[in-house]
This record gives C-alpha cells, structure tokens and sequence, in this order.
C-alpha cells in the first residue's frame, strides 16, 4: 500500500531534510522509524529537500508498505517512534502512482521577518530578526517583478546541479501581521511556484530585505532577474526564516 | 534611577524565574547581565515567580540603578548579555516607589490546551496535549464559578507559605482559537487576578480539563471551591502549558 504523508517539524535541531550520514535529519528520523514498522529497510521519498535549520508546516512524503496498516495506526506508530520536534500530522492512502517528489505540482514557502529592535524567544527560531525599518510599500512593489517564468540563475546557488533554472513563480506576496505573543512588527513573504531552485526562496527574501531598507532599487532587482548576474544579488536570508507551508497536488 | 523593565521568556530550559543556587532561572540570568552593567551586585524584583517551564509573554521586574543609562541603552544591554530564549521588551524609567511586585494590581495568565491526537512541533513547548474530546460548553459554564474572592485552599500547593488563601479571581474566559501553524483545535484559558497562589492556575486548568472531559461535574467544582478540600480537586496541568500574559499596574 501507498501512504501520503503530511508532516511539520521544527527544523533549528535538524541538518535539513535529507538523509546523510551520521547527522539527524528530518528522512532519516523518519526512514528509522518506517524501517521498525516494516520490519524492513524502505524508502521514504519527500516532496523536496528543505536546508538544515529550515522548517516545514506542511511537507510532504510518500512510501510504499506491504505491511497492511490502517492510515489512523500508521500516523499513532510513527509519532510513537520520533522526537516532539517532527510530527506526522496525516496519513492518506495513496494510489500506486502517486510520488511525493514527481506528483508534486506547487510548492508555497513562507519567509518570516520579525523587524524590530528585539526578537521574541517565542520568535527566535522560525523568524529572521532585521532592526533596521523596512518598507513595506518598497518590498510589495519589487515583489510583482518576480511572477512569472524566469532563468534564475542569479536567484540560486552556484554549486545547483539542476538540468535547467529555469522556474515559474506564480505567487509573491509580502504582508504584515500582528502576533500575539510577540511584539512589534511582523513581515512574511509568501511565495509559490511549481519548483524552486537550492537558496532560491532565502535569496529573493534577503533581495526583498535589501529593497525594503532603500539599499537595492528595483530597477536593479530586474536586471538580476533578467541578467542572470548573482553579484547583483545581496545576502541569502538566514534559514531559520524560512518555513515549508504546503505542497499541492492534483 | 529605578526602571520598569518588561520581559518575555520562553521557560522551557530555565528552573523558574527564581534565583537559586546552581541552577539556571530568569532571574539569576538578568541579576548577571544587571549586576555587570552597574559593576556591582544588584538586587532584580520580579512581580512574582513562575515555576520550572512555565513561560511569560509579559513579565514585570524593578531595579535600582546607581549608574546613569538611558531605558534604551539598558534594554539592548541586557539583551546583548542574555541567551535568546529571554528578551526585555522594554526598558520604562519607574518613579523611586515603584517596585514590581508591591505595586502589582493584577496578573493575567493564558493556559494552552491543543486538544487533538497530534501536537505541533511549534506548541508542544508552549501548550499542553489533551487527545481526549474537550466539551467547550461544559469548560465555560464551570469556569464561571471560580469568578469572585474565595479561600482558594483546594486549588493551591498544601506547601505554601501564604499568609492567606483567599484572592479574587476577576476574569476565568475559556476560548477556542485556530492557529496557522497547527492542525487542530487550539484551547485558551485566560485567567485574572489580584494575586495567585502557587499551582493555582494549573490545578483550576486541570480542573476545568476533568469537566472538558466530563469527569467532573459542576456541583463537584463548587463543593471543591467552597469547602477546600483539596482531594476533590483533579490533576494539575502540565507547567509547559502556562504562560503569565501581563501584569497590571496604576
């Protein structure tokens, strides 16, 4: 039987998503506890890798058991068998031909930016703290220039082996919240796209940050985009503002 | 020159606010960073204690400080001298006879129940799991017989050293809320006074999830508030599930 698998985790404690030797991620935590299960070595495909320090509140994965369970008990053994900090929130029974990586049509990323002089410890892991102003209005605008289909080379990481970067971004918002629990100002970016290229959503938010303190125009933004050149583009944001919202599927 | 500083923490890796020996709490923590700043030992008043994990989003504390510094400038010193998971808001000069816990009027706290079979990796810090159904209805209706001035006995520490157990519960409000970043049913107990006494809070939460639950009758919480008698009163709520909101001064 086929399961899909909804998962949040806290990513500060994890060397991101995928499995590597000798170091706690999010797979391996899971692939240990789905091996005890089935009593047999599995594999556990993820929608995507997310980078060490980087959290999820809605990824995604499928495996494939012989082990007849129930979605309801598989969910119970697995939470069972990990740390707080990773919870499967869902299992679904999938249909053979579903993959959690290859089935995955859009991908939403949050980007949480706390800007204030002071960064609540309830805040501290999963937003970036930026002291000085940001404006708002400036980051909304330079936001839009970012929809569509581009090569964004200058948007990712050099060492990427990917066939192609080109990618289509078809949501980028910046909106403002009130947290209860903290205070001041908060600012999250919102992105969508049916892939993403490794450090992609961290360098158009640290892009989106620069334009927000008046240090990047947006004239400059579009010749990044359009030019391909990373020495126009500034700082990767820090992971730990970084979040995995959800995962579409058709 | 006294101050008024405000103060969040996240309680989970302190032993209380408490200063005690050996161990790490909020209180010893900002005595250190304080006492560098004045270049001398120097005594930090807290409106009150909270107990090991039990978190605050608005902690009150007053010191006295020789050496001149401006509300601002204390601020992001002790900020620079304190681990993340305790931050001061807030730095207000306080007139000489204002003293944190002398001049309290009321103190606000919230008490987090997510209620369902799976507890996010971004509350289980901060809020406690019930996975049995929590009737809403039944919580609201006893909640509003801890409201008024009691001899609270049965719902306090029989190792307090209070002079009196009496206090007058102004505000007991049972909410249900959603919250983004978590599936499920997130339930808030908010809770005023004029004082509280040790365990106080958690066993009245602990009560109210035993009526959630309907394993304890209305009737009973009354013959529990009326009488003292502390075997009538059920489990009390876990400390990570409780965070003192704010405190009220003139």
């Amino acid at each position: 039987m086929n399961y899909k698998l909804t998962i949040q985790y806290d990513g500060t404690d994890f060397h991101g998503w995928q499995m590597q030797r000798e170091l706690r991620t999010v797979q391996s935590e899971l692939t240990r506890a789905l091996s005890l299960i089935e009593g047999r070595e599995v594999v556990l495909h993820g929608s995507g890798r997310t980078d060490a320090g980087v959290h999820a509140e809605g990824q995604v994965a499928s495996i494939m058991l012989q082990r007849p369970i129930t979605p309801e008990k598989l969910r119970a053994a697995i939470n069972g068998n990990i740390f707080a900090d990773v919870r499967i929130l869902s299992v679904d029974a999938a249909s053979d031909d579903f993959h959690a990586r290859y089935s995955a049509k859009e991908k939403t990323y949050i980007y949480r930016i706390v800007n204030g002089h002071v960064i609540s410890p309830f805040w501290n892991r999963y937003a970036c703290q930026e002291a000085r102003p940001l404006d708002l209005e400036l980051m909304k605008t330079a936001a839009a220039l970012f929809i569509g289909t581009h090569d964004w080379t200058a948007f990712s990481s050099a060492q990427s082996d990917a066939e192609t970067r080109v990618r289509t971004i078809t949501q980028l918002r910046v909106t403002e919240r009130h947290d209860a629990r903290a205070p001041g100002r908060m600012i999250e970016i919102t992105i969508a796209a049916e892939g993403f290229l490794r450090y992609m959503v961290r360098l158009i938010a640290g892009t989106l940050m620069a334009v927000g303190r008046d240090e990047m125009s947006h004239d400059l933004v579009r010749q990044a985009i359009e030019s391909g050149d990373r020495s126009l583009v500034a700082a990767t944001a820090p992971a730990c503002g970084l979040t995995l919202l959800s995962v579409r599927y058709d």
